[in-house]
């Protein structure tokens, strides 16, 4: 394991860098004293695309590419189009790394509250495929803007993208206590991509014989995910799908204040990035309301990512503990949440 | 209004012939003794597919289609390879028939169980475009088995099908008291469609000034769907979107034990089929234990389809009534309930 971490760090948008600083201030209370932490600031998101009109060039990706990972707050803002950013920033970074792994865990922590009645038992994650699918941007449209136009999306799907992100779920599920994959698409209808995806699960499963696989589709499983939401360990998805359900699971799971994910390549090759699962929040920036929860949980995937098992536990274990206490605390402010999890890693 | 209704029923797989026979009890109890009612039984599904290999023919079209509407109680089985009856029967029957609005009302009533905490308010419908998006079928597979297979699905969305689902879900809900209508897509990801769906959606606003609208991301939808139901009056949706949250809206508002649905050809040029939102449930079939208040609701939206609004008005209050009793009343067979809505439509 390397003793030193080279961090890009992309504050971005609206709270973007109220919660990074949070973030931050975990991070550096977490590693151990001979860890060297050295954090390169990146001006990207809406300010740069007002300024330059860009959002993302060949040269940044140069110098994105020498870190060990990135740490990013959020992005977008109502003043640019909806899409400019998402495409021209999120999904372009994700794709020219090869971000193919899209980590999303749903844990519901003592004290959180939920949108379910009774007393859900929520601990799973998501394994979203992150670079195929319908994110490609293939497609096209034909007569714009008249009573004839046509405009078509394609989801593409590879067995080699396919494998790999199916790969990665089972290793997942076979280093957890339960064992359990769940592979959600929508095969009965959406048959070409449904019996690729269906097909190299079968094949993958073989090599895992202590996993307990099961199929359902995307529509069935929103509804387990809010009946039975204990029915799920490990599931694998495609991007589009996870996209939908990792919402719904961050909601019933106390919220995506609290969600965190991670973007990542696990062969290294480019670095990961991590991130809150929410967004810029514009109606509430620069006056300390942001929960930085969700991005000191990212921090904790970040460090997971990178080899550093006992401080992401320790941060997790600290968000626990805070969690626990907060319905009994008043209100807090975002840096005073983050001095409570510094102060709660530093004596861990 | 036509005094005589010709109807196609097809009670199909599983659980659908006892619940249809309960639709078909409640709908000849609540007619007016001057509307003759006339139906004709066809054996689509699993048992005809075994025995012939058919799903659906031409010749199967050509005699549906000189029917009023259809009654359809659910089609699938675990010994039909997944998507043969989803595509060969009931895609097949939405894209023959035009069946571009898919209609699929949402209300939680006094005594339903909900998955929710709290008290939460429910009565929105979703008109889910039916024949276009990702349904088309469009796509292909090379290479299919080996490790360079690529599989791609092709939504497809035409200015003509996008605009005619907007224009119904407008005029919904320029009817109903709120007047508000929500658009669901993905637009900052998925930019052609996106575009399309958003560009057609604020033109026809013009024409509604009255209607408050609307646009929710995909994602961002299922969160609302449990956080904060009360925002939804009308949605409209893609194909996929719509399959997606009307499982997840049916979930919240009672579970798709309850949970109605409309294939509507609003142009009348062929029969609309009504169906329940659950599937054929071969696990609980022939015992008497499924709900059939999903097929009853369903008979309702079918005559308000063919303009017996009052009738349809009986059918859903009888219904409200029996749900509001049913905590209180020991379990009841698939029957019972049945014959306690025809007492109630009767009576009404
Ligand atoms: C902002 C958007 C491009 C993104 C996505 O669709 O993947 C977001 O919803 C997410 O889930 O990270
Ligand atoms: C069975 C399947 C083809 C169908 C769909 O995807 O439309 C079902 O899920 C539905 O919502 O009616």
């Amino acid at each position: 394991m390397s003793r030193s971490i080279d961090l890009a760090v992309i504050p971005g948008d609206g709270i973007g860098p109220e919660v990074v600083a949070e973030g931050l201030k975990v991070l550096t209370a977490v590693l151990p004293q001979d860890v060297k932490l050295e954090t390169t600031e990146y001006d990207f998101g809406a300010r740069r695309y007002h300024a330059t009109g860009e959002t993302l060039t060949d040269a940044d990706l140069e110098q994105l590419k020498r870190h060990d990972a990135i740490l990013l707050g959020a992005i977008g803002d109502p003043s640019v189009p909806s899409g400019v950013l998402e495409r021209g920033f999120l999904l372009k970074l994700r794709f020219a790394f090869d971000h193919h792994v899209n980590l999303r865990p749903s844990k519901l922590l003592p004290g959180v509250a939920t949108p379910l009645a009774g007393d859900p038992k929520i601990d799973f994650i998501v394994v979203r495929e992150g670079t195929e699918g319908p994110y490609t941007g293939n497609g096209g449209t034909i007569r714009k803007g008249t009573e004839h136009e046509v405009a078509t999306e394609v989801s593409v799907n590879t067995a080699y993208g396919v494998e790999r992100v199916v790969r990665d779920a089972f290793a997942r599920a076979q280093a957890r206590p339960r064992k359990k994959l769940t592979l959600v698409h929508k095969n009965n209808v959406l048959a070409f991509a449904g019996h690729l995806w269906t097909d190299v699960f079968h094949r993958v499963a073989q090599e895992y014989p202590e996993v307990t696989t099961e199929y359902i589709h995307v529509d069935a499983a929103t509804i387990y995910l809010v009946t039975q939401p204990e029915r799920f360990d490990v599931i694998v998805t495609d991007n589009l799908f996870g996209d939908i359900i990792t919402d719904l699971a961050a909601a019933v799971s106390g919220g995506i204040g609290i969600a965190a994910s991670g973007n990542i390549n696990p062969s290294r090759a480019y670095p990961s990035m991590f991130e809150p699962v929410h967004g810029s929040a514009p109606d509430i920036a620069g006056q300390g309301k942001a929960d930085p929860t969700a991005t000191v949980l990212s921090v904790a995937l970040l460090l997971r990512h990178l080899g550093y098992e006992a401080e992401a536990g320790r941060i997790e274990d600290a968000v626990s503990a805070d969690l626990a206490e907060r319905a009994t605390l008043p209100a807090r402010s975002t840096s005073e949440i983050g001095d409570a999890l510094r102060v709660r890693v530093a004596a861990g």
